[in-house]
Formats: C-alpha cells, sequence, structure tokens
C-alpha cells in the first residue's frame, strides 16, 4: 500500500513553535510605558526573526522574507494605510549599503570566473604562504594600509579582501561544501573580518559612520581630529591586530597549519596559467578603477555604489561576467533579502522610537552612579545592544550622542567618552553576521556556521573591550587624553 | 601558435556605438527651455536604456544594471550629494508592484513543482482543449470573471492565468526553449496578456489605477460612478475580447491549433497522476487564501504585495517550496533588476518634470485646434507616450489630469474625454513588455520574443483605438454620453 502523505521539508517544528510563541507572547505583553505600540510589535517581530535565524527554523533568507510577511500583513510600519506599511516593509530593498554587497558578490564572481584570483592568491601564497598564519597577517597588513584612503569598510573587506582570500582558500581545496570549510577557508574567512573591524577603527576615514560620531561629538562640543583619533587609536589597534588572528588561530584553528611546500606548489600553478588573459586584464583594470573611485570618491564625487554599479557595468559589457553569471549568483540574492530585512526593521525600531525609550532606561539606571562606574556600564551596554542593530552606520545615528552625552552628564572625561563610543561604534560589529556591512559578505561565503560565529565573535568582543579599554585607557593617559 | 587574445562574449559593438551615440547626443544638445538640465539628461539616459534594450546591445538586465550605473555616477536624480544620487538611483528595488510581479515569479513556480498547475492544466484540456483558440477564450473567460473583484492586473494575470497557461504549454512540449515555443506557449501568453488588458479596462476595479483616474476625474467636476464605467466598456469590451485573440491567432500562429484527441491524452494523464498529493492540498489552499486576499484585500484591509508575501511565507514554511527554490529562479531576480531600472527612471522624468514639460508642448499644438481634431490628436498622443512609461499608474498619475483639462478646454465633452482617457490608460499598455504589471510576468515568461512583443503590441494599439473610440465612440452616442 503506497502512502500517500508525503514528507514536507519545510520549517523545523519545534524551533517554529518557539519562535511564534515567543514572537505571540512579546506581542501581547502589556506595552511598555513611554513606548508606541508599534515599536513594540516591531520589537516582537523583529526579536522573533532573529531568534528564527538562530534557531535555524529555516534558512535565513525565508525567515526574513517570514519577517516582512508579518511586518506587512501586520501593519505595524503604518498602521493608517495597508500600501504605506508594504511601501516601508520593502524599503530595505533599495538601501545603498545593501546594493554595495550585493555588488560586491557579483564583482567577486569575476576574480573567481577569470582566474584573476587564482592567480593572485598563488602569488601570495608563493611570497607568504609558509605558514597559514603568517598568510592571514598578511591580508590584514593589505587591509591596514587600505584603511586610512577607503572609508567603504564593506568595500574593503568586502570587495578587495574578500574575492583574493575567497580564491586562496578555494586553490587550497578548502571549499564552504560543510567538508573542506575547516582546512583554512573558517580560519582566513574569521580573522580576514575581525581584523577588518579594527582596522576600520584606527582611522576617522577608515569606516562611513566614523565621520559621524566625530560630527555628533562636535555638535556635543568634543572636537575630534584626524591625527587625535589616529594617534589614540594605534596602541590598541596594533595590539588587537596582533592578538585577535592568533586568538582565532588557537580557539578555531585551521586543518592546514604548514604550508611548507606551498610556494613551490604555487610557482607550479602559476607557470600551467600561463600568461595573462585578456579577461584577467580587464578584471585587473576594473579593480583598480574601483580602488581609485573607492580611494578618491570623495574628491572625485563618487559614492561607492556607484562606482561599484560601474564596475558591473564594465565586466558586463566586456563579457568578462555575463548577465547569466549575475542572475545565477545566489549568494547575492539571498544577502540581498535578509539583509534588507534587518536593515528595513533596525531603522523602524529606531524610527518609531524604541532604541531612544531603551536608551532612556539605560538612563535611569545608570544616573546616580559616579563615572568610573557608569563608564564602563554605559560602553558594555553600547557594545552589547548592537545585537539589535544591522548596521553599524545605524546603531551610531541613534545611540551616540544619547551615550555621549549621558557619560559627560555623570562626570566621564568628554574627549574619553567620545572617543571610546568611536572606537566601539566599529568593534561592537564583532558578534553578529550582520551587524556592519562586510559580515554578510564574509559571513554569506558559508565558511563558518552561525554558532561558531557567534560564539568567537562573543568572545572577542571581550578581548577587544580589555585591549580598548585597559590598554588603551593607560595609553590614552599617557597622551593626557582624560 | 596559440592566440593569447580571447574573444570576449560581452556587448553587441555596433548596437552598443549606436546606443551611445544616441544618448551622449541628446545629453549634449541644448536644454530645451522650461526644462531642468537634469530632466533632459535622465530623459538621454532613459532613451538610451530603451534602445539598447530594444537593440539587444546585452541582455535586458544587463542593459538596466547600465542604465542605473550611469543615473547613479552622473548623479542627474542629486546633483548636491553623491550619496542622494545613488540611493534615488536604486529606489525602485524597494516598489511594492515590482515586488508583487517579483513574488508571482516564487508562486508560480510551486504550480509547477508540485504538478498542481500540470493537473489544472489537464483538467483544462479535458474540458476545452479540442481547439487552441477554444483554450485562450478560456482562460479570457476566467479573467473576465475575476476581473471585477481583483484590482491587481498583476496579481489576475501574473498570479492567477499566467501559471495556469504556463503549465499548460509545458504539457503541450511548448518550452520558452528558442525551440518549441511557437508550438502553443507563445500564441497563449499573447493572448492571455492582451486579453488581461481588455479585462483591465471594463471595470472601475480591474486595475490598480483605475480608481485614481476616477478620482482626477472627480477633482475636474467629471463624476464616472461604477455602473457608467462598466455599461461604457461593456459593448467595446466585448468586441475586442472576441477579436483581439482571434487577430493574434491569425497573425501569430501558434503551431497545434487542432488538439482533437488531447481531452483524451489529458484524461490518460490525470490518472497516471493518481490523488492529489499533500503539496498540492496545500499549493491550492495557498491560492485559494490568495484569491481571497486578493478579491477581499480593501475591506480586509491587505495589501496585494502583503498577501503575496504571507502565501510565499506559507509555501516556504511548508516546504512546497525551498529558500533554493527562490534563490534559484533566476528569473524573478531578472525582472527585479531590469523592472526597478525602469520604474526608477519614469518616475523621475514625472518628479523632474520631463512629463509636464512634453504635456505643455502638446498643449502648444493642439491649442486652437476644434475639438472633433484635437480629440484624436491628444488621445493618439497619450496613448503612444506610453512607450516611455514602465507602469500604467505613473501615467495615469502623470499626464491623465492634464490631458482630461486640455480635452476639457478645446471643447470635448468632459465624459466622454474622462472615459476615454480612463480606457486608454488601461489600452496603452499594449505595447510594450514594461508598460504595465502583469508585462513583465508575461514577457519574463521567454515565449515570446521582443520583436514580435513590440510588432503585434502595435498593430493591436491600433486596432484597440478603432474598436474604443470607434465603435465605443458610437456606443456612447447611443448611451448619451456625448
Amino acid at each position: 500500500m503506497k502512502s500517500e502523505v508525503s514528507v514536507l521539508e519545510g520549517a523545523r517544528i519545534f524551533p517554529l513553535l518557539a519562535t511564534l510563541t515567543l514572537g505571540i507572547i512579546i506581542w501581547f505583553i502589556p506595552v511598555p510605558s513611554g513606548l508606541k505600540v508599534e515599536a513594540w510589535h516591531l520589537f516582537a517581530i523583529f526579536l522573533s526573526t532573529i531568534v528564527g535565524i538562530i534557531l535555524k527554523v529555516l534558512p535565513i533568507g525565508a525567515v526574513a522574507i517570514i519577517g516582512i510577511a508579518v511586518v506587512a500583513i501586520t501593519g505595524v510600519l503604518d498602521p493608517n494605510s495597508t500600501k504605506g506599511a508594504v511601501k516601508l516593509a520593502l524599503s530595505g530593498f533599495s538601501n545603498h549599503v545593501i546594493w554595495l554587497i550585493v555588488l560586491a558578490f557579483f564583482i567577486a564572481r569575476g576574480f573567481i570566473k577569470t582566474g584573476l584570483g587564482s592567480r593572485i592568491a598563488y602569488i601570495f601564497v608563493r611570497a607568504f604562504g609558509k605558514k597559514t598564519l603568517g598568510l592571514s597577517y598578511s591580508l590584514l597588513g593589505a587591509d591596514l594600509i587600505l584603511a586610512p584612503a577607503v572609508p567603504s569598510n564593506t568595500a574593503r573587506g568586502g570587495g578587495i579582501i574578500y574575492p583574493i582570500l575567497r580564491s586562496l582558500s578555494e586553490s587550497f581545496g578548502s571549499l564552504p561544501d560543510g567538508k573542506t570549510n575547516r582546512k583554512i577557508g573558517s580560519f582566513l574567512i574569521l580573522s580576514a573580518f575581525q581584523g577588518n573591524i579594527i582596522t576600520s577603527a584606527m582611522f576617522m576615514t577608515a569606516m562611513a559612520a566614523n565621520p559621524l560620531a566625530v560630527k555628533l561629538a562636535g555638535d556635543l562640543g568634543v572636537e575630534i581630529t584626524w591625527t587625535g583619533w589616529a594617534l589614540a587609536a594605534l596602541v590598541p589597534g596594533i595590539i588587537a591586530l596582533v592578538v585577535i588572528p592568533y586568538f582565532i588561530y588557537k580557539i578555531f584553528p585551521p586543518q592546514i597549519k604548514e604550508t611548507l611546500n606551498a610556494p613551490k606548489i604555487a610557482n607550479e600553478k602559476l607557470k600551467e596559467m600561463g600568461s595573462i588573459k585578456i579577461q584577467e586584464y580587464i578584471m585587473l583594470a576594473t579593480f583598480v578603477m574601483l580602488l581609485v573611485m573607492w580611494i578618491f570618491g570623495k574628491s572625485l564625487g563618487i559614492n561607492g555604489t556607484a562606482a561599484a554599479l560601474t564596475g558591473l557595468g564594465v565586466l558586463l559589457v566586456t563579457g568578462v561576467l555575463t548577465w547569466g553569471d549575475v542572475k545565477k549568483e545566489t549568494g547575492a540574492w539571498d544577502t540581498l533579502v535578509w539583509f534588507s530585512a534587518l536593515v528595513m526593521m533596525a531603522t523602524y525600531l529606531n524610527k518609531l522610537g524604541f532604541i531612544s525609550w531603551f536608551s532612556g532606561n539605560v538612563q535611569g539606571v545608570v544616573g546616580d552612579m559616579s563615572w568610573y562606574i557608569a563608564f564602563p556600564v554605559l560602553i558594555t551596554v553600547y557594545v552589547y545592544v548592537h545585537y539589535f542593530f544591522a548596521s553599524a552606520t545605524a546603531q551610531v545615528a541613534a545611540m551616540y550622542a544619547a551615550f555621549l552625552s549621558l557619560g559627560i552628564a555623570v562626570g566621564v572625561p568628554p574627549m574619553l567618552m567620545a572617543l571610546s563610543l568611536a572606537f566601539m561604534s566599529n568593534i561592537y560589529a564583532t558578534m553578529t553576521h550582520y551587524g556592519t556591512g562586510p559580515a554578510p559578505v564574509f559571513f554569506g561565503s558559508g565558511y563558518v556556521e552561525l554558532k561558531d560565529w557567534w560564539r568567537i565573535g562573543f568572545y572577542i568582543s571581550v578581548i577587544q573591550m580589555f585591549i580598548w579599554l585597559g590598554i588603551g585607557g593607560v595609553w590614552w593617559k599617557v597622551l593626557g587624553i582624560w
């Protein structure tokens, strides 16, 4: 007798029920005073979406679609207009930072397809390939050199470093296939991502939201200069760049550690590849053009996403990439969907006043403390609240000014507070796969599992706070900042 | 000796040069007086994009990316802010009508994957399958019955009719593969699309922009009632529904015309398929749920796109569709990119005043004419200017009121002008593959080539104007409308 009921391959039932139960309970809890009902309901949906992602109810993109659907159908973003609510629910899809990421996926495909990525990887291996740890430091060196001049950490991490290390990993037979991830790829991804966060914190011009922090501090009377920032960040930044990759190497070791004959193999491979193909030259020229546009974007008047669009246009016109390659780049479409859902929710949690309500409650707690206690409390809250943010910039825009004024009010030296919050506005991205622009590119590669990403990210957040506030604090005392 | 220069697979060189030359010439022509320089430059980019699509410089999506890149990099939409210009260039990507289309692609996949589409198709074939023409009329009958109650022509044409006829075509071995298109699929696609335009024109509630036209006419003192609309449309609508599919059948004949033993084959196939699987029941339930939400959306307070998001959510939770199915649905991503580019450009051609400048120039030409001449001139201009619009709604919003007031000013009976423009606000979508919501769904199937779509669309626009204004004009005289 043939069974007529087929097994469904949909959501995992118990995680689904847990997520739904959580969301429904929060939804129906009486709304805390001082908060709009829409803000509370959006928080319920946001938290359920995050929990649904963590519990792997379905793949991230599917959870995101359901999150968007719930936002749209409940109309929380615009209770007076069903069409208006849907428009806002979809607003993340036109975010220019998300498109920079999506375009970086397409452009990275060009490195892989033309073989230029492998060629660069082999040249790297030939020069630095004796040990895996050395390889990771050399990638971070490249990131550090670019950092002062490339204000988009997404372009730098996602557009420049990622394609190179991706090809590097593949040339070592390490693919995001669930079998060979840990050979070398997962270690390189995680150390490049965590290193990118450090370089972003080291220069005022190394991350898009840094100048915003400077502007907000200036409004409160704290003038941070370019050199002041760089000098204060120098010691903790260099220490972090040395310590963090080593920590990852120990806690999340690559299987390939010694690669003594790799330089020889690389040299053979480079000979096999022959001279550079015309597609590789075009890819290289596009890459250099992108680099120039990203580095000199401000003076040339070219936005980073506009540059990336142009770069993709060049690759399409010259046939280095076909439209078919773009359509089939499923990782890009996946990222577009889930990142758009999270950015939309984070944006409206802020706009509906949830974030300021949250800050207000924190203020009630720390109001009477001495600043020696209030300072670490404020910084810790500022860092860990980033679990709820899908963008580094959004939290700076929402909370930087409030926390700075709060710190100044309880007596923290203003420049100490301003710089600490500014550095932490980068460092807080260590913890999640959505907390800053390059995170979804690196995470989206599929080399590192979500639980490892979050677990190691949390450990590193603790180490980073010790390095920046502990060692950094001493250094800033020496500099006379406090 | 091995050649070191590989052949590139990029843009077709001469069409590319022609398109670029056209764009550059228009860009540098002195800006016509009364027009902002940004509006003129955007028009240059828009026209080049359309020409690039028509000349097949690259696949549509690639041309669209280049169009978006040019808009972004030239900063025409916001000359004062490179970031602002990019944000506006990407604004199409969050358009809720586009997402309704994208979601319809995903949902249509569920019909195909579960086999429910084939099952419905075979039931259709069993009942009406003796002749291809009869089959197409039966699909139009279904569309007509739904039309008064489903105000989204995209949901009706793209979400309901399209998946059924797609399965129907595939069951006849007609795929969009460049070989078997013309067996039956290309005919059914074209007649369903053109028929959908007719049913959209027949009821005030059959297309989203119809109520907008009624509102704008009301503002100018012309009160159109639901019954008044339906009665005026009855005769020309029914005639068009009979004539247009027959015209397509003659000018663009399917290879399969007589399908005498198809009902028998269909019955065999249905027996082979056995009883309905659980996935099919879920798909059917989702479809009915969507139908209810689309039909009663207004009274339930549910937007069409929100309904589609919910439907996709149900299919994902139950595993009828996996996230992998969604990511791999390249037709949807393709449509997202090119439709977003066109909607963005059309929106800003309007916002920057190009459309009103254009209307103003038309006014200068017809100002002194008798209304017997001005009326057909105005209607003809109104219809054919739709080549420049990527949405039926956009043109209504931009031009309906201007043309109605112009017609009234030169002495056209107000109700005649108001109704004619309202009907033409649907009919003008015959001509392109982007002029109304369902167009990219039907066109995106790949069954009909662009040149056929445009050629036959143009012929039908002429026939439609004769039916509606000629025969309809007599009918409206009988009704006492003029």
